[in-house]
């Protein structure tokens, strides 16, 4: 038995607006569902990025889900096609995102950022693991 | 501009060896690299499961990439088909993995339960999130 592919992934940030901010705005990400001062769904291609304020989530007597929160930066890697990486680089510095490292590799490049929470972020290829580049489209309803 | 998708999501373990096995053995992933004591990394699906010991790869010096490392519960979800789901239920009971909840729904259920480290793991449908839920197996060289 074999889970086909990560549905959800989460991190944690202090400032929800803020970061639901940059995720949507900087990031291009859309927001699918929210709950002020608690958390920010995005859909990310076929899978969700989920932002919580992790003293809320940890702490919610009220959550209908096993409660989780980590403190402390998380890391998360964003496919984007190998190509596209210069254009990301002109991007995010267009929006006052420092590029924090640049990694090069046969296999494709990686570009290393924070979001405004401190999480490590990273835009790379799914190459880089040795699965195809582009991802299929899926329908959203 | 838009990412395609997730491509990796990370959780932090406090015993990586206890951790990867059961990652390994009883979720099914597929190992693709590790490092004793720091990380092991799991392909799932289209993206990538990454496990790392935060007290590890946060104080690493000698890492070439940026640090992170958070501490508390994370959570992931994992895709599979609404149908399996009892058969997943079954099939953790067998390995003494406690179903922490099940919540059911008429996009699909969910089964929650904890990794060995305490981090927050939910099997489900990608259709609770309107995605089709057969993911496009892709090939692993």
């Amino acid at each position: 038995m074999r889970p086909d592919g990560v549905i959800e992934s989460c991190l944690y940030v202090d400032d929800l607006d803020t970061a639901a901010a940059f995720y949507g705005d900087v990031l291009g990400l859309e927001l699918v569902a929210a709950e002020v001062g608690r958390h920010a769904f995005f859909r990310c291609g076929a899978s969700m990025v989920l932002l919580f304020n992790p003293r809320r989530c940890a702490a919610d007597g009220t959550s209908d889900v096993p409660r989780h929160g980590a403190l402390g930066p998380g890391h998360l890697a964003l496919a984007v096609a190998n190509a596209d990486l210069a254009a990301w680089r002109e991007h995010l510095t267009r929006h006052g995102v420092a590029i924090e490292q640049i990694i090069e590799r046969p296999s494709g490049n990686s570009l290393y950022f924070r979001d405004p929470a401190g999480n490590s972020l990273e835009l790379t290829t799914p190459r880089i693991w040795g699965l195809p580049e582009a991802q299929e489209s899926r329908p959203w309803p």
